[in-house]
């Protein structure tokens, strides 16, 4: 709500406070608009001329406005062209960061968050924390280098991991990966970067990637599965991530251990012996033999989605979201939507929509990018905290 | 987010909305502050001595400001006192009004939520729709009269009850009372108020309650669990009420139909004969023997209480929230809240804190009114969407 009291204080007439919100509104203007002129700028923010113009001065000072070539159609209307002008996204540039069991993925962008290339490496779930850090460290050395960006001119860069990440970027805790609970990971990539490194949950830097651009565009509420013997999931609220009080929302792989149920890694296994948490290869043989038939691995495959659902089913109960998107693994997930489907329709009201994510195997490295263009559009945009230039 | 392009509009000067802006301020500030004076509004609110002259000219006229005596102290100081103003609070009134399985209960305030009078009717379980809508009637008009208060002078009316309710106003699911299912509740009650009529489900006015005067007193991330054989609950995120997509978030009672599993009415039988899910007696009595020693009842509180603990406990790890509160029954929640809080510590790194309600019966008539309250300061306070005179 736009309340009275901040309104109040605006009205007020702190001469700093209303240049940044003039800034913040050209600069909406001209990131909405292609190449616009000093009058349709004026038009769009109801601003004064003297005010654009100022504001232009100042933002192409700061390298995020640059005047364009005039466009010959207003030389033939008037007799001096107008002015154009054009937001500079290539003024600074933005990384998104999967740290994950199994592989380590970096994607670079300009300020507008247009993809300018992305670069990915293996690496062992049982790779130690230094290990996998340095895993991240060479990948991003390499995406930087092949694309020619200079590593001064990152403004933020988003990281999304395994396991219930505090707002300080530490993970507070992580059974998925050796040596990742306790880790102060974002103070650790910190070292290698100027700019801010925000660390966030892989389920939830999910959910905002398919709400950017996959499965749940225009929907937001929307809650993303990722899938795996111990599930998790991230949940948009109203659009915005609904991290929990804790940072521990969504944490649904925790289910089993109400009823001191059978783990996931035992019901999946067709021999007694569990599998590994992180044994994606072991998964997938025993999806494979479910497929031809196999009597055991149909049963165990079927016991493995019963649960998954349930899991699900309670987090759909929990928050009621308009669509749920299941991915982050790629064996036999087609075989999860019919059941949830079905189990949904039994007791929801309005069952929410189900869908697969579209995003694929990039889906956190975008979420985290995602971030980080949040963050930078915050300084750039929002009112009351952002100084116009990089913090 | 005070985002630049809303701000745009109003620098580009629409002189209606800085007026309701200045509007909105000012009633702020008075309401903030006792009795305050011209000088006092204009340091608080940044505005000129003019413009508070006018807007509170124009605030008197639609009688939300009274002018108050001069102040002594103030006659000392200078030659003529200052002229001090008030929020008129008795200007309007409102009700919430709670439509339960076994009670009616009408509470009523002022327009700052002040109460100045409540009162409550019994109803049975089994009342069919149109017995309950009379009763609730017949409530609210005992205590109008009893209250001396003008049906002409309520501004808002916040109703709760048991179901899913739609933001029309509809009932949309109701297993518990007769013929609630498919009411259209709101546009029911409409009918004797000719002032706005908002329906809510039960346990989320119950959270609503708790964090205005209750055991959520500035906790934003709550969770207020209305126990019983189908437990139902109510989430507040970030200090909003979180209503899911459809209306239909918290309906943790479902839970049991996922895994096929016992119902609660079973559960808590100790003659295999299920319980009526309403009969409260019946189940009082249960909690009575088991106190005693019954080794039968004893078996069906744990039972039921493992039941109980692990619906919530789902609902906590989808939502993490900061302190679930435990109300809405009165029997045998005592035996609730430790198993809840040994459960939750077992698999949530930062269990939430657990407390019973401390609003007791009231409790959903309490945040009916808030309800109201909310809607009417809406309509005061907001800048974008507000009129100041009722709607």
């Amino acid at each position: 709500m736009l309340g009275g009291l901040t309104l109040g204080r605006f009205t007020g007439g702190d001469p700093s406070l209303l240049r940044r919100i003039n800034s913040a509104v050209v600069l909406h203007a001209l990131r909405d608009a292609e190449t616009p002129s000093l009058t349709e700028l004026m038009r769009v923010t109801g601003l004064s001329r003297p005010t654009v113009e100022g504001v232009i001065e100042g933002l192409a000072e700061s390298g995020l406005v640059v005047e364009v070539p005039p466009d010959p159609a207003d030389a033939r209307k008037q007799g001096r062209p107008a002015r154009r002008f054009r937001f500079h996204a290539e003024a600074g540039h933005l990384l998104g960061i999967e740290v994950g069991a199994h592989q380590v993925r970096a994607v670079l962008s300009d300020l507008s968050g247009t993809p300018l290339g992305s670069h990915r490496h293996d690496v062992d779930e049982s790779a130690s924390a230094e290990e996998r850090l340095e895993r991240v460290r060479g990948t991003v050395a390499e995406l930087l280098r092949r694309s020619s960006v200079a590593r001064g001119t990152l403004w933020a860069v988003g990281v999304g991991t395994p396991g219930i990440v505090e707002a300080d970027g530490v993970v507070r805790l992580c059974t998925a990966l050796p040596g990742w609970t306790g880790l102060p990971l974002g103070e650790r990539l910190q070292r290698s970067f100027r700019c801010p490194v925000l660390v966030e949950n892989d389920a939830n830097v999910a959910v905002v990637a398919e709400h950017w651009q996959g499965a749940a565009v225009g929907t937001d509420d929307a809650v993303f599965v990722l899938a795996g013997l111990s599930p998790g999931a991230g949940s948009l609220i109203g659009g915005r991530l609904h991290r929990g009080f804790g940072g521990a929302a969504g944490e649904i792989g925790a289910l089993h251990l109400l009823g001191r149920e059978v783990t996931p890694e035992h019901l999946l296994s067709t021999t007694g012996t569990p599998l590994h948490p992180l044994d994606e290869g072991a998964v997938a043989r025993v999806f494979a033999l479910a497929k031809e038939g196999d009597p055991q691995a149909l049963e165990a495959v079927n016991r493995f989605l019963r649960r998954l659902v349930h899991d699900v089913a309670a987090l759909v109960l929990a928050i009621d979201p308009e669509l749920v998107v299941v991915g982050g693994w790629a064996a036999g997930l087609d075989g999860v939507l019919e059941p949830l489907r079905e189990q949904l329709a039994l007791y929801c009201l309005r069952p929410p929509e189900v869908a697969l994510s579209a995003l694929g195997e990039g889906v956190i490295a975008t979420g985290a990018l995602r971030l980080a263009l949040d963050h930078v559009e915050e300084q750039l945009f929002a009112v009351e905290q952002a100084p116009l230039a990089r913090r």
